[in-house]
């Protein structure tokens, strides 16, 4: 193994900013998939795909940053736990896009329209976070305001499942149709939990500094 | 960012105690839910909407308090672990009785009051060693009986789901009834799991001192 | 506590690779259980039962070991991380063969035993990377290739739910039948997912050593 000169670097913060900026961007084409008509879908996922598809070149360009950076603004386990946490956010994010177009599946509950809104506001303040790292200000607001959210699409998510099960969405009284559906719910479920987890790794290094 | 004289504290240790208290209580109201009709089952799973909401509050005292303390008594790390951990067994537990009324179960299988009483066993045994972390003595006993409850439960779990599949169970062969008995097998299977990540969280803890 | 002199032991890296030696076995077994008729798979999940509860011995092993060892050759929670990873990939695979027994389940999909032959070949990568640890040579080209064979799983996995969903498999249109069938779908996606943990938890080490 070579020897390496290990800079101190706060690039990475602005690596950070970077990932986080595509999940409003994934967020926004998933309320598109979600709203849109099947035949107008295909392409949407597509979209998506290459969003996710960046957002995993920014997750490796940190990986690789906090690796050749001898002092990191920050632990660096705490960086890779945040950087992957954040890569799965738009993970889920794309998985339903996906399932929305496999399934075929037609109108969508109003609970799902609400379970993405809460991800596209979950998205925002995440994007919006991160550039606040380099001063460490200002980011107690950012994850009560998250876990706030999780709360709401937790909410949501429980309501949904109760009126898919009782036969109060597009998908009728079909099993097959209620199968699919769940899965989507369940899958927006975990995305927003995917926000609060990142929010959680931020809380836990902004209190290590403090 | 303001100085803090930060004392070493193994007041920690007491908090995490008070935090693990909890966890016999949230499944002692759980047994109620599934022994309960369906009409007494709101109001005990508004007392476990409570115990959670109380249990959350533990959790952040322990994070606050990690933080404000300069020597913690093990590695900080491993106590953000272990308290997510514990404050995760409380979640899944509040999460199955809040479902058991939202899907308006009737009867549940003998399989489900089998998973609910590995839940309090795995509570009581938690809640008991949590206080031994002060002395260190002891605890190898309360890990390798989470890990035998944990195969006990998932052996409990795996014919659970069988006989659900089944019909044997009073969901019969009804598709919906028997997604709805799936899901609290599987939310109860979690639960029972998230004690045995609490219980390696603390052999991690122990090995590191020895 | 009784003092204990702990020597420096690279032997940790050797304990790695026999319980790594183990998934290949456990990957080998599970392709004959989907691969056989009902009846022999009895035997066949009993033998997987013993792969798995030898991997659970060669992960605790590990642990102590460890633990013995004053200056391991890397990180102590990095080891840890790892051992845990790769004793879930063949927990994972235990409860796959497992539960194609319990639910009796026939001829399985084309899409299952594609996803099989992805984790076969994840076990051997896996096992082969564990002993080049000791060089920290060879590693990158690893967990490049089990990065592309998770995504390829993932292709098939969201493939094959779409046909289980549409009735493109043995489970027909009958929804039970397809809530098993998505069961094992689901379960040998999350031991892919196992595989891809594990290997980060490898580029995680190489990356801090570099």
């Amino acid at each position: 193994m070579r020897l390496r000169l290990k800079p101190r670097d706060t690039s990475v913060l602005s690596l950070l900013s970077d990932q986080a900026k595509l999940l409003p961007v994934g967020a926004e084409i998933l309320a598109q998939v979600v709203g849109s008509a099947p035949a107008a879908r295909v392409a949407l996922a597509e979209q998506m795909r290459d969003a996710e598809h960046q957002a995993d070149e920014a997750t490796h360009a940190i990986l690789r940053r906090v690796n050749e950076t001898f002092v990191t603004p920050f632990d660096r386990d705490d960086i890779y736990e945040l950087a992957s946490r954040l890569d799965d956010c738009m993970d889920y994010m794309e998985e339903v896009a996906d399932l929305i177009v496999l399934y075929r599946l037609g109108e969508l509950p109003a609970g799902v329209v609400a379970q993405v809104g809460v991800l596209q506001r979950c998205a925002e303040l995440t994007a919006e976070a991160m550039p606040r790292l380099s001063t460490m200000k200002n980011l107690r607001e950012y994850w009560v305001e998250i876990n706030s959210l999780e709360n709401e699409g937790d909410r949501t998510h429980r309501r949904l499942i109760s009126d898919i099960f009782d036969g109060q969405t597009p998908a009728g009284s079909d099993p097959i149709a209620i199968m699919k559906i769940k899965e989507i719910a369940d899958n927006l479920e975990a995305a927003i939990d995917a926000f609060e987890t990142a929010a959680n790794a931020v809380e836990t290094i902004v209190l290590k500094e403090a």
